[in-house]
């Protein structure tokens, strides 16, 4: 399997973020071709120093990284990229990875 | 679920990382009460602008942040955590959070 992790630091207004998440992101997201899983963080992001400054953790995962490259390569995957910038103010960090259980 | 999520930038010596990490770290992190499931990138962790300064990502499932926090405070935690500054010589990011899928 291969992840997507992507980390949306604390945005201006928290509330306006997870609304548009919830009502726009996500349902544009989903859209996207070879889409197994998608799981987002809930509640507060912690570090074992105390607050993160991330607001939300999304993983997507997909069957490989041939699968990743072609959901971003998409339509889909590309309205959900161009999406991003209109509603994560505080930024965005985005990793691709294969991945596999030990 | 809850996730325990590692991200580890890219160490002095990559090859001594990965043996200490796959023969000591692995190990001992494995027998953390309520570990559910762990699993490591394999190959580069890549960002939409190329390389990402990290050399691996570990998460770490557990049934709740309850049993995160049973995990870490344990003495099979304690010798977990321990154990990072062992080998991480780029140093590491540690995460917490509750998941759902959506």
């Amino acid at each position: 399997m291969a992840q997507v992790l992507v980390t949306y630091k604390t945005p201006k207004d928290t509330a306006a973020f997870d609304k548009y998440y919830a009502e726009t992101h996500i349902p544009l997201a989903k859209k996207m071709p070879g889409l197994r899983k998608y799981q987002v963080s809930k509640g507060a992001v912690a570090t074992p120093a105390g607050p993160s400054g991330i607001h939300l953790i999304a993983t997507l995962t997909f069957d490989s990284m041939a699968a990743v490259q072609a959901a971003f390569t998409s339509a889909e995957g590309r309205a959900t990229a161009a999406d991003v910038p209109k509603f994560a103010t505080g930024g965005a960090d985005i990793m691709f990875f294969d991945t596999r259980d030990v």
